[in-house]
């Protein structure tokens, strides 16, 4: 278990370190101003003009392990430059590398045709359309994936959609082109996991409708955004499938292994921003006639602080270099592990930054409330604490009982079983 | 130590609990509706429209304790009306009941001189006009009142007001007509306690700048909100100087007591809220093959939820018969435990609430991140947490080395004690 | 709901708390030094002198609520002398009001006949003999009481029991006479709860073989002790049983009410003298140039320890009144809640109060691990936590979904309820 | 930063296993019957009879780090040798690897003459001696290094010891045959740390009255033990001064941070084992119509701590590796941090534990309760959590601050820093 970073990774993590110190930093009021002085629902001229400045520099779709497409980096070499680019929730997208577009394109990448490829995959790469994923849905509980109810349905060379899913972020960014949708093919395949399909459905085509943004606590995340969408009797060509009818559910395991390393590392970063404002504005700040970072109870917190935020970028780590080495399928736990460590951690870490802002850490003048709502929402997206802590604890018992006796000792209480 | 209701009470609570359901929570949806869709900081209708109502019903100002001007009951009677009240965010003003004008309208009460009272404190116990407690300042600690640097200045006729304050609530409401300001008279008096002034400043002076308002987690609080104002050299007449100067720390003090018991009966109706919602989410919500509240991981949460919120509540009831059996002084161990207990609290079951909602707990489809930002806004407000248990801890101690050698102890620590 | 204590109580505790700085603080050191220095598992001098201080003192047999044996209180009188009584581990059997004897009186009392009223229920209230509850079993999880293997044949006119039980509290105590024993009369009976009868076994009677004392912890708990038994071939005549055959299950849900009670009452005592000790400690100890008392870190575990105690002393009275007012079975979900809340809330104070004492804190010089211990010890005892947090939850999801209704929810988790 | 197990430790690793298999885990039970039936105090016979086996199969005295006294592993060569041997707490001896004596050995390889090295640390390593370390006194807080008051006072030729320690463990196996002792030789030098001097002291020197055993939560860890020692003009020759007059906070300092790795390490061995009796128990034992493996809660548990231990694993590694590659005082932060994190979680991984073995947990029937007094120790020994939190704080607000300044600041509330 090696997490020396290679030679390239330093030099990549120094660029980016400087380029974010050059470019992003210095750059953040006026992102915020220009979403809320605008229209809000239009891309920012400033993320604009720092993606042509990011790919002249060379960073610019750092991630796509084992792809010449990407930087050729696997994804213990991306992780940490993924950590320094989430500091800043906005600053991913500058060098392309921001969620949802970064699995879309994975997904595109592996189980593409070379048409889908040219047509998707070809523009995305390139920064020129952005795309959304769209599997949640409203009115299930969508973390157990047999339960999703849209329905993609042949007839003859087309397929039809129907169906209603919420959290398709970036939906209603302008540049957003097309969209993966999840849905099921064939509901009464006896395999629960050969049920699922993805296809590609162009945003435009006719009886995609978006109904609304969903707020996340009061943002609204614009120019993002996550929306709620109705596909009526929405109709795409048969080609437009993904890898094949019933395999959506493998599809979804898949892209979600690589994602989750993004979430994670992003969430280290933006942990260990609000960990920088914690000790910085504690230093500052005099009450009771000693700066703030005179009390125990500060120190304790930023000590805890380092340990977690330390303990989670380790742990990510060691995911990514197991992705790397054995594989999605056995890193399972491991990438479970960090889906349930990362998001709490940092929801931890900003609480206890915001409370050392006093009132001013509930504000948007420390960026503190909106890293929390972003930290809070990555307990929930991709699956719950909840489902993946119970994952990980059946695995866990597998070691003594066989993953058989597990499923059946559990069967009393669980009908599926999703890892 | 007696938290029987009394029959008066009883009644009360009775006809309060008829007016949220015929009333209050069919109209929740009716409230965002006209906040989203209107100006956002005009009053809505709604609430107009349910004043009328209330007040016909005879539940209307239903604090004030110990004054014929108010419904006469004691904070203990209050406390479970104001529980109800608190169960939807926007209810308490529906009976003139709400924060800050409450708490202002007991200044003008105990403080007021009769000229005081006919100009602000009528037309407010109508309901006719609103106000705001202008007292937190954004460049200083100001849970410590020595840091308060607002200066208020005695200039002939006349007092001179200059400063920067932020936090306060309901400031741009068109209906809001005055400002109680709290600032330094004597800001070289050696007792500390002496140098702060509390005065009226009428909302229309010369000099009185709102900047902007305030998010919390994103929302706004339209149309009540939360301003940062700029006073620059503000002139009002000598006579609106409040009580006398040099006992604005006094007023502080005994305005802080109800007003904490308030805010913590809010929180826990608003806890019971998010248990309910909780519960009943957690019966609908099929995941993996049965309800999510057959989880045993569901049932600890609702337990411990249940355990917390009573908690809470008899700890809040208990401080409310010291404050009225004993008094606010003695009673400021009682005060400041429930401030630190009851927002931790809330926070803790409306977020374990928002957990079993998934996605939806996000969003405002549910109320709960409203309801969260509500209640960690509150860990900070009035004094952030580490503020008050430092207090409970210096009280406690107090009983083994008294109060003045408890003050050598830390003297090394802390200059300024504050309960 | 009123906590008010009557003058009663007030006398009682007043007289009990100068009995308790008259003898029994002052003998704490010797009590420790009698069991450490003879034959452990003999009664210690010192109680034997105390019980007959504390019968004259008129401090005896406080518990009974509702019989004209006991001292006539009732359970919201008699839980602050509880509390008072828990200060100190061995001080409730001076006024004979320890458990498990407690319990088994209240079992006699209210359940026995005259017969044996008069052969266990005299001399046990009289302090002359002792008794012990024989229900947990080693080898079922025995909060599920449809678990219970000990088996009580009917033969003629004796009943015969065959079994293995642990946990048998003060059984090798030479002055223990009487057990009362669990087990299945009626193992087949398809109403699971009245499967189980209660009986009471003489300590002498053949087969009865107590097979070693359990540690608690590193602590024997002499000379008290917890006794594994084996019952084999034990006969009794049939009138040793108590109520009736299959009746076992109603006594079992009647016995721990009270005990309950008298378990978090002496809890609260305990964590109020571990918060004296953490006080006391923390204002004499000085490192790094002050107080240990003067850290924030440390105010704010007071000041945490004080909401702690408080919240659990209010829920146990608030149970207490309850169980007086509307009977043990309304009040079965806030027993199980205090029964989850005083000894988690018992180990955490206890843990901070170790944690200030430094090593020390590790040792019997301040009597803070045994405290862990024993508090740590009632998360298991009566119910482990997890158990009584189900019963509450469901308890509290009834309220949505009727109590069939959730029964049928949880069938496909839990075959058994059990409050 | 590279954590790959290298070769030879995947060898040693591998053999230490078997070994573990063939002759440790079966003679568990022996180890506790030798030590309950015979006299406590003297040495097992179980463990010597082992030691000879491990020497025979190459697996003695592993650690020592640079030396070719040892086995020549670095830090991170030795941590999971550590670990494998901690998941049983007598093991470590059986390969002479155990507290304190690694300790000592460390500290006579690096500071001790040659004369002490071949009088003390030649019999030390053959496994014929052992040797205690004191240091840590009753009456004041020894976490702050200058509080120590023992005297260790230059006369002529010899030193003269005067001082009283406890938690001297080791001190009374009659194999021990010399005491480190930490005392103050210049207590009035300016410098801080150069107040003090470590010496050492034949156990048998006239005036060492050890006065008794301290207990664990009850356990009286015989036949070590923990002692509470009086030196009362206690006389040694000069040349027994390690390394020289006022380098004794200098010795300690690199003592303890070899020390602290492997305390961590042997916990999270103690903490796996802890979590495979969990998983195994919660398998078994069926409550309610079901094994309480398939309670969602019992998942959530053993998840969280499959969480918590390989995070502690992660950090401890890294702090070793940084001790290999930068020293030990770069490291010192690492080291803190695993001070802090390892005994934590695993108090919270044996917790749990224990709960899920119901009453059994408290017993010694499966070791969880001995483990949790052995962990919760660690929370204190070697400096409490909340000295090393400081530090940790202290550390990362010199990132923003300078050393210096953090001094400064700190000075109204510690005067003392240690690291």
């Amino acid at each position: 278990m090696s997490f020396e970073y290679s030679d390239k990774t330093l030099d990549l993590m120094k660029r980016l370190n400087a380029f974010m110190d050059e470019h992003i930093y210095p750059n953040e009021h006026r992102f915020l101003a220009e979403v809320a002085e605008g229209d809000r629902w239009q891309p920012t001229t400033v993320i604009e003009e720092l993606k042509t400045k990011a790919r002249t520099a060379g960073l610019w779709n750092l991630f796509l392990p084992g792809s010449e497409r990407g930087a050729g980096l696997t994804n213990l070499e991306y992780a940490p430059l993924c950590e320094i680019m989430g500091r800043v929730i906005w600053a991913p997208e500058v060098f392309n590398c921001s969620a949802p577009d970064t699995g879309n394109m994975e997904v595109l990448e592996r189980y593409g045709t070379e048409a889908q490829k040219k047509q998707w995959l070809e523009p995305l790469l390139n920064g020129e359309i952005r795309s959304a994923f769209a599997m949640t849905e409203p009115e299930v509980a969508s973390s157990d994936a047999t339960n999703i109810a849209c329905s993609i349905r042949r007839d003859g060379d087309e397929y039809v959609i129907n169906g209603r899913k919420w959290w398709t972020s970036g939906a209603n960014d302008p540049r957003c082109k097309i969209f993966i949708v999840m849905g099921k093919s064939d509901p009464d395949n006896p395999s629960r996991h050969s049920q699922q399909s993805m296809i590609l459905v162009p945003r435009d085509t006719e009886g995609v409708n978006i109904l609304r943004h969903l707020p996340v606590f009061g943002y609204d995340d614009a120019p993002h955004g996550h929306a709620e969408i109705v596909f009526d009797q929405v109709r795409v060509p048969a080609s437009n499938i993904l890898l094949g009818e019933g395999r959506g559910f493998e599809i979804a395991q898949g892209r979600l292994g690589p994602g989750r390393i993004h979430h994670c590392m992003r969430l280290i970063g933006l942990a260990e921003r609000a960990l920088e404002k914690m000790c910085q504005r504690s230093l500052q700040r005099v009450a009771f006639g000693k700066p703030v970072a005179a009390q125990t109870v500060t120190l304790e917190r930023i000590a805890e602080s380092r340990i977690l935020i330390d303990s989670a970028r380790l742990l990510t780590l060691k995911a990514a270099y197991m992705m790397d080495t054995v594989g999605n399928k056995i890193a399972a736990k491991e990438i479970a592990m960090i889906k349930v460590a990362a998001p709490n951690m940092a929801c931890q870490v900003i609480d206890w930054a915001m409370q050392v802002h006093g009132a001013g850490g509930m504000t948007d003048d420390f960026g503190l409330s909106y890293a929390y709502a972003q930290a809070r929402t990555l307990r929930l997206a991709d699956g719950p604490d909840e489902v993946h802590r119970n994952s990980i604890g059946k695995m866990e018992l597998a070691k003594y009982a066989g993953k058989d006796a597990i499923r059946n000792y559990m069967s009393a209480s669980s009908s599926v079983s999703r890892s």
